[in-house]
């Protein structure tokens, strides 16, 4: 007997009267006055469960089928018929029905079929995938991981996963977990007294990776255009709804380019993912519209559609400062934008994506490129509707003298930086690139309001991510 | 002025006669006596350089051009021909070479134009993508990264993205790496005077995971078919030519599936892989069969082409037994297979991949499927010729009852996988799955010895990933 998954049948790829088994998950299950059960069953494949339609005749109807409840595994084999009723165009009217896993105690089962509030969900984080809403968050994830490999393969990017452990311990973007397997209760001392990290795993202090950045350009520098795709990690002690201590990050790397280079790829990008998700997973989108986020279609369409817009940090200054807006956080050239501010900007002044560029030198990192009035550097930061900062990115200094003062001038010691600096000393060129969150894009296009809910695992049981 | 990737020159996707802009790193330059250069020219686009024909006459060619080394960065602008020489069909008759970025030194630069070891190049890993042989290995592993998020796509697989910090102590999978924010001078510590892990980031105790398998299930048991890619730990003090501490794996797991299922997965997903690198990247793999493999192409031809063979693992051990072959570890029921053993009947007996099934339930772990002769469980390992172990897999526990037993039969406390029993008290289904390291199917493609040089950096200054 052919098994189909449930989009398959849905999408009418199986033949009207032809039979074929699906296998799935009760949803809800319904008895009519005239003798049958109406079961929708979902498999994951899509949104949308199928109704099995399960007659009366059938062997096991009475001991079994009209005991079936939400989260019963369930294996329906029948023909497909077209559906009568609303929604759905077709549905299976079973011959057979096998239950192959049973509910213990349906009763206190957490996932019924009724709306939980998040807060719930993240407690049984290991059950709440086989919520209309978690399915719905990781498809549209899986939707957005998988276009973001294919646009950077459709435009000549090489994939490369940079080193996760690393004993660099200043690169100065965040507070770093230490990974370690000396044995905590007897750690081994200098003469000095001091914790003797020799003894360690790796010889010496190592740490948990913030960026891939500084690592991808070796490789930016010899395939021209990279990108990295993985995780990363923040010690923040900062418990909020917007920031995870584990998360993934994608970081394209491109050589003989500018800042504005720069900006048309992060555009290029931002479009490609959105347009890929309006394309592939309207069923979910549909879903989040209704239940989650009013625009969540609406949204991406204007984005894919809009033109972004380009302004300089201090056009963006004094544009604040005579908007007769009252913010929070003052306004003022040589102090970083707030979301507030952000928010103003692509929101009411533009009503598009914006991207802001050469910002005070003083308020990025040291390897951003100093521009020739010598108080600016070539970093941008894309601010989108609804979020703010989405991306953010700089072209890279490329000559080692500029390099090596700005690295003094942040209190960085260049010899720590050997590696780094030869990419200056051998064959430098102009180069470029951008960071952005992945699961941050992802709480955008679900339109949710926790960063807990765009990941798998949040709070599980013996696990801990946030 | 159009740039155009040299890949793409080479390719034939520039007209001859048209103008165009290429940019990359020097490999060679050779002066003839007619008055003008030959420059290979090299963007890692492709595994070829372009060939830059730089007459005398151009303004630069006595100052800049003739003083061009290995690893320089040129842009250099002109006609496309057709070439007369030997290999490449095109080259490029330049008008204007501008050097982008000079080698300070150029006596003392690492990458030198001639064959380097791989321990030398793996001191100087951060420039070691400019040659041959790393720019081969990093484009051989974004075809294989790329195909296997692709493969799993087409066959409606989801992508999780599975915890990587984790609270969970009890996997058994192997050695784990503490990770902590607390001060290791300063430690905090319990009234009875162990390490206070309440007062650290997670409030308990957290660790690199080993696996992502028992998370993923979690998202297997509601969208069917999903899979993992990403970064796994193991602190083993292995400092061998095939551990690494830090390493991708991919995880499949299916609902609804027995062994049969898995095994017949694993081989189609290894065929996809391997066939995309011999669809994309020939150029690459016919450098390795010249310097590295010779069979580094004819091996997965072979291997695409040659149906799987299957074993019981207690057949394989009456073959080992009979084979007449000294062995240096004992072949007897109950023990498992060495790589010795496992080489032998892939390479020797069957001379094709082989998948051995259902081997002895002590020396497997506690979430493998007892089979009903109560000594076995439902595992397997696919072997393949010339690297042995390829791909591990079994089909998962999904009674209950038996689970427990199990665990307990480990010494490991059912409470403590409380989260992990629920997916057998609701709606539990026959599932499976298989893992597989990622570098080490690298290392199998590309013929490499040592899985350091599967890695991006293996020992960059001030990193470290061995």
């Amino acid at each position: 007997m052919a098994v189909a998954s449930i989009q398959q049948v849905l999408d009418g790829k199986v033949a009207v009267g032809e039979t074929v088994t699906v296998q799935g998950w009760v949803r809800t299950r319904r008895d009519s006055k005239a003798g049958l059960s109406f079961i929708n069953l979902s498999d994951g494949s899509g949104f949308a469960p199928i109704q099995i339609v399960a007659p009366a005749l059938l062997a096991n109807y009475e001991s079994e089928v009209k005991r079936l409840s939400a989260g019963c595994a369930v294996r329906a084999t029948g023909a497909v018929a077209a559906s009568e009723g609303q929604g759905q165009a077709y549905e299976l009217q079973a011959e057979t029905i096998e239950v192959v896993g049973w509910v213990e105690d349906p009763e206190t089962y957490p996932i019924q079929p009724k709306a939980h509030s998040l807060e719930f969900l993240r407690e049984v984080a290991h059950l709440r995938p086989r919520t209309n809403l978690f399915g719905a968050v990781s498809r549209i994830r899986h939707c957005m991981a998988q276009a973001i490999h294919r646009f950077f393969h459709e435009q000549g990017f090489y994939w490369i996963n940079t080193p996760i452990i690393s004993t660099s311990d200043a690169e100065g973007a965040g507070q770093m977990f230490r990974i370690s397997t000396l044995d905590m209760m007897n750690l081994p001392r200098t003469a000095k007294g001091e914790v003797d990290f020799s003894k360690d795993f790796f010889g010496k202090e190592a740490f948990l990776t913030v960026s891939g950045q500084l690592n991808v350009e070796a490789y930016c520098l010899a395939l021209s255009k990279v990108y990295t795709f993985g995780p990363t990690f923040r010690a923040e002690n900062s418990h909020t709804t917007r920031h995870l201590a584990e998360f993934w990050m994608i970081e394209p790397e491109i050589a003989f380019a500018d800042l504005n280079d720069d900006a048309a790829l992060a555009e290029a990008f931002l479009k490609y993912i959105f347009k890929a998700v309006l394309d592939e997973r309207m069923d979910d989108l549909t879903f989040l519209a209704e239940r989650v986020e009013k625009t969540a279609i609406s949204k991406l369409e204007a984005f894919i559609n809009a033109p972004f817009e380009r302004i300089e940090y201090g056009d963006a200054i004094t544009l604040l400062q005579k908007s007769g807006q009252k913010f929070d956080y003052p306004v003022e050239w040589g102090l970083d934008l707030q979301t507030e501010h952000e928010r103003w900007l692509t929101e009411q002044h533009v009503g598009r994506p914006v991207v802001v560029a050469n910002y005070p030198e003083h308020i990025k990192a040291f390897y951003m490129r100093l521009n020739d009035d010598g108080r600016t550097v070539a970093a941008m930061d894309v601010l989108a509707p609804g979020i703010g900062e989405i991306i953010g990115g700089s072209q890279r200094e490329e000559r080692l003298d500029v390099l090596d003062a700005r690295m003094r001038q942040f209190g960085l010691d260049p010899a720590h930086y050997q590696w780094y600096r030869d990419f200056r000393r051998y064959g430098s060129v102009p180069h470029a690139g951008f960071g952005l969150g992945f699961e941050r894009l992802v709480v955008y296009v679900c339109g949710l309001q926790n960063i807990r809910d765009a990941i798998p695992y949040p709070r599980a049981p013996g696990l801990a991510t946030f």
